[in-house]
This record gives structure tokens, C-alpha cells and sequence, in this order.
């Protein structure tokens, strides 16, 4: 297995399998100039004194700057702060324009809205081959509860953390013989929409509304004028159409009125029970980013999103701006 | 906002903000015994040449023998290898029984299925306050596609990974200007599921199976014997239910019979267009992880197990071996 001639480009995605945070490193250079760059070789070394390290590149244009500076801070970044990452990755001299910064132990510039911050005393600078490793002593540091941004195989990433008890639908150890399991991705997919669904239907239920109707005042909030057909394009691929009589009914409650031969738009009663759904959808959705964690719903998203991108069968763009003009 | 006086607690959790991979690394002590620890202080250090450093605490049982050993390997942990990761953070005599190793380069113990693995040379030891910084020269390296595990703020975590280019579902820049957006987790939800269905259809559709057929044949494969009410009971969250027609009219197809006064099961003839089912949405999920990445995949099965589990209404348990007694 072992490779006895280093391939590097190699070498470098393997050590890409082991996932970090991303940080930028900030100084003062002895001219007043303030340098910072994007590290992922931070990491913890001690306790008791506190102590991290992280290491530079000898090529970097800061070295000179790190090299002649007591002090240095550690920001562990935020997943709202890619941008950044990506600004202080990059070469580049006005890095620090509009960006604010507080006052610190030290001159070493300190940066807002991280997620973790680390001031720091340099107290060993060893050699490492191509790069310099900085070991410090940790002044002071804080902590803010934003969801860390993360780099595994060179791209960013976001966590699910899993929880310290194994997550199990079943409610016993070894469920029945057969092909279907719960681990079946089409199925914890359904469960899980209808689930949610489900807390929306207590509201649905009062106002008598089925989930065809929800979904068909849900297209109308978006597309504010729409045909039965257009309104069915819409709705198709859920398996769910609207007929003549769900628009009566609709008019009925008074909740859509016709505009022309063949559109209807929401009432302002229409647009109110509407905005009531939002609310409701919005609430259940803090409970649950309460309850599993603001990153790790941010992760759920992000693959829900790329799972749709792979699985649309080409539908019409509900939030296209073309339709309403 | 710096802290002057040092809070262990505070400083450790701070620190776990920083997202790790997880290492297993190992050693032979002089006497010819294997010594192994989990750690998450790995880090790369130089390219040209290869180097990397992680750090082991003073009061570890094994600083002896990795003091006194030339060689170490380091192997970053793929998500399979949670309970091995746990084995070897804990202390205990017989952490390498029953684990399969390899012939490294050195006589370093060498684990098999990591996500990647590093064969190392010590090269110098550091002293880190409370820790010992051991740096060393990769030998060689090797690398499998295995999602690797993730560590932060003191849990495993799964990653899902941010594609270069942003994940948005409209077509447009500026979505239209209404109280819905597209980054709605019950729409994305919904939209993943139905799109997801919608791939079945196909094929319920040239079994003219509507969804809430493909439903219940669904729950008599996990359930085999079901009255329509026990049925129902299953689907009732799903919006779904099935009249006494929809019962004629897979009897009719022959997919379910009738085995008492009020039981159904499926006929042999239901079992494979049922197992068809499950083969159909295992392709569409084999695909999915093709284009999307196994631990991708394995991060968003596990938030919508956590979903699912703070969302259950209380609904009766589809796995339960109970049923088919």
C-alpha cells in the first residue's frame, strides 16, 4: 500500500480526508500594517498554560510580518463568513478595508462575528519543511454560538452532528424481516415531509382546507396571478390538481377571485389566511432549528437543495419573476 | 471581551469550535507492544518534504512508548469507524483484539478501511505545556473514498459539502417579492419528497397504482397481515387513506387477498411489484449518492432521522415486530 515516490498532488488530498475548521490569523506588522491569511493547520497543543499552533507557508508574502510580531489572534470561522475566508485566501493588500474591527489585548487586528477567537503571544517559531509553525500562548479568547464554517476534501462543508444515542425509528432493536428498512432514503424523505405536514394540517383542518388548496394559495402568494392551468403546472409532480369545483370552493371562502376569463389572484382575506401558513411553516421550522441546532438544519437544507437541483424533472420555476410581469 | 483568568471548561469549548477530523495513532513500544490513541490534534505541516504533527498529553500511559519509538502512523477515521475511535480514546489493555492490520513500512500497527492513513518517521518531539508535539516525516500515505468522521464541540459529526457554485432553486437572481422564499425547510422539504415520488411514478403509473396504493403495498411488506383500518392507521399522517374500492381494486389486480374476515396480505403477485418498488427507489438513491457523495447522503439521512424524531406525532410504529405476532 505504502507509495515509496511522493506524489503531491496526492499526498495533498489525503491529508484533505482529515476534515478542519477554517481560521484566519491576523498580526500587526512592525510598520503598522495589519496581514492576515486563511489557515486550516490551526490546532489545540495544551491546557495548562494554554497553548495552540498553526503553521505558514515560508512563501507567504506575511512571514516577514509573522516572524517579527509577539502577538498574533486566531479567528475560527463562521459558516456566514465564507466570503471571508475566500478574501483572506487570496493575495491581496486592502484584505482588512470594510472590515470591522474590536480593540484587543494586543495590536493584532480582531475580527467580528466568529465563532470562536483566540489572542495569542507567539512563544516558539520551529521549523517545518516548507512552512513555519507558529506555537502561542492564548491570552484570552471567546466563543459565539454560530454554526463553524468547515473544509474537508477542498471544498467547504457544513456538520450534522450526531447525536450521542444512536437515532432509531424503530422502537426495537431489530425490526421486522424484510426489504424495506428505515434507512431507505425515499422513505425518511416522505416521513419526514409528511411529519411536518402534519403540524401544518391542525391549522389546514380549522379553515377546512386540504392539502391540495395549501398548496394552491402557497403558488398564488408566490405567482399573485394564475390560470387553473398554470396553477396545475405547478402542482403536478406533487401528484395533487386543483378541479373546478377546489376553485369554487376556493371562491366559496372567499379566499381567491377571479381577475379576467381565466385568472384568479388571492383575496385579501386569501393573502391573510396565506401569510397565516408562513407563520405557522416558520414556526415549526425555529422549534426545530431550536431543538437540532441552527448549523445542523443549515446542513439539512443545503442537501435538500442539491438533492432537488439532481432529481428536478424540469419544473416550472415557481419563484421566476417572468410570470408576473 | 478577552478573558484574563483562565476557564478550563470555557477554553476547552472554545477549542471545540474548531472542526477535527479523528485519528487513530499508533505505535510499538521497545518490549514489542502495539500502543494506539485517539486523537483529533493532527495536523499537515509541509508538502515538500511531507510532513505532520499531532500531540499526545503528558499524563497519556502511552507518552513512554512514543517517546521512545522512531516510528508512528496516523490513520484518519472514515464515519465507520465511530465505535473504533471510541475503543481507542478510552483507556484499556486490548484495544488491538480482534482488529485486522496490515505490513506497514515500519512496525507501527497499520489499520485497515480509514479514510486515509499516514506512515510516519518521528522526526523531532516538542515540548507543548501540558502536551508533547510529535512532528514527522511521511513515508508514505494512503487513501480510500470513505466519508471520513468528523469531531465538534465535543460530538461525531457527518459533513455535507458546499459545491463551488451557489445551491439556489430559482433561475433568477432575485426571487419574487412575496413572504414565501425558496429557502423554506417545509418547502424544500416537500418539494425533495415529491420529486423524489415523482421518479416512482413512472413506475406506479404503468401499474395504474395511485400513491396511496403504493403506500399501503408498501406497509404490507413491512406489515404483512393488515386490516384497512390498521392500514389506515399507517397512512392517516400521510394525508392518504384507502377506501374499501381502493381494497377491490388491488384485489382485482391481484396484488393483495383477502386471508380472513378482515385481513389482507399481499399475494405473491403484490410481493414483487412491491419489491419492484423498493428496487426502483434504491436505484433512484444509488444514484443520488453517485452524484451527491456517500457521506453527503449519510449527513442528510441522519438530520431527517433527527427530524423525524422530534416531529413524530406519536405515530404507531411501522417497524415494530409486535404487529406480526
Amino acid at each position: 500500500m505504502a507509495k515509496t515516490e511522493f506524489d503531491n498532488q496526492a499526498f495533498r488530498q489525503a491529508l484533505g480526508s482529515f476534515t478542519t475548521g477554517v481560521t484566519i490569523i491576523t498580526a500587526t506588522a512592525p510598520d503598522g500594517t495589519p496581514v492576515g491569511l486563511t489557515a486550516n493547520s490551526f490546532n489545540s497543543v495544551s491546557l495548562d498554560p494554554p497553548m495552540v499552533l498553526w503553521s505558514l507557508a515560508k512563501t507567504s508574502l506575511s512571514v516577514d510580518a509573522f516572524n517579527k510580531t509577539e502577538h498574533w489572534n486566531v479567528h475560527v470561522l463562521s459558516q456566514h463568513q465564507q466570503d471571508l475566508s475566500n478574501k483572506f485566501a487570496a493575495k491581496g493588500k486592502d484584505k482588512f478595508k470594510d472590515i470591522n474591527l474590536e480593540d484587543g489585548i494586543s495590536s493584532a487586528p480582531l475580527i467580528k462575528d466568529c465563532s470562536a477567537r483566540f489572542q495569542c503571544r507567539n512563544m516558539v517559531t520551529h521549523d517545518g519543511g516548507d512552512h513555519l509553525i507558529f506555537i502561542g500562548e492564548v491570552l484570552g479568547f471567546d466563543q459565539q454560538p454560530l454554526p463553524p464554517l468547515v473544509f474537508q476534501q477542498g471544498q467547504y462543508a457544513m456538520t450534522a452532528r450526531k447525536p450521542w444515542e444512536d437515532v432509531n425509528l424503530s422502537s426495537e432493536p431489530a425490526a421486522p424481516q424484510c426489504s424495506y428498512n428505515e434507512d431507505l432514503l425515499g422513505y425518511l424523505l416522505g416521513r419526514a415531509h409528511f411529519q411536518m405536514l402534519y403540524r401544518m394540517r391542525k391549522v389546514l383542518d380549522q379553515q377546512a382546507l386540504e392539502d391540495s388548496h395549501f398548496f394552491a394559495l402557497s403558488v398564488m402568494n408566490i405567482q399573485p396571478k394564475q390560470t387553473l392551468e398554470q396553477l396545475n403546472t405547478h402542482l403536478d409532480y406533487t401528484g395533487h390538481s386543483l378541479s373546478e369545483e377546489d376553485i369554487d370552493f376556493l371562491e366559496s371562502q372567499a379566499l381567491i377571485s377571479k381577475i379576467d376569463n381565466d385568472s384568479y389572484q388571492l383575496t385579501d382575506s386569501g393573502r391573510v389566511t396565506s401569510l397565516h401558513h408562513i407563520a405557522q411553516a416558520k414556526a415549526i421550522e425555529e422549534e426545530l432549528i431550536e431543538e437540532l441546532g441552527a448549523g445542523d438544519v443549515m446542513a439539512l437544507k443545503l442537501m435538500l437543495k442539491r438533492l432537488i437541483h439532481k432529481t428536478d424533472p424540469g419544473l416550472p420555476d415557481l419563484w421566476s419573476t417572468q410570470e408576473q410581469q
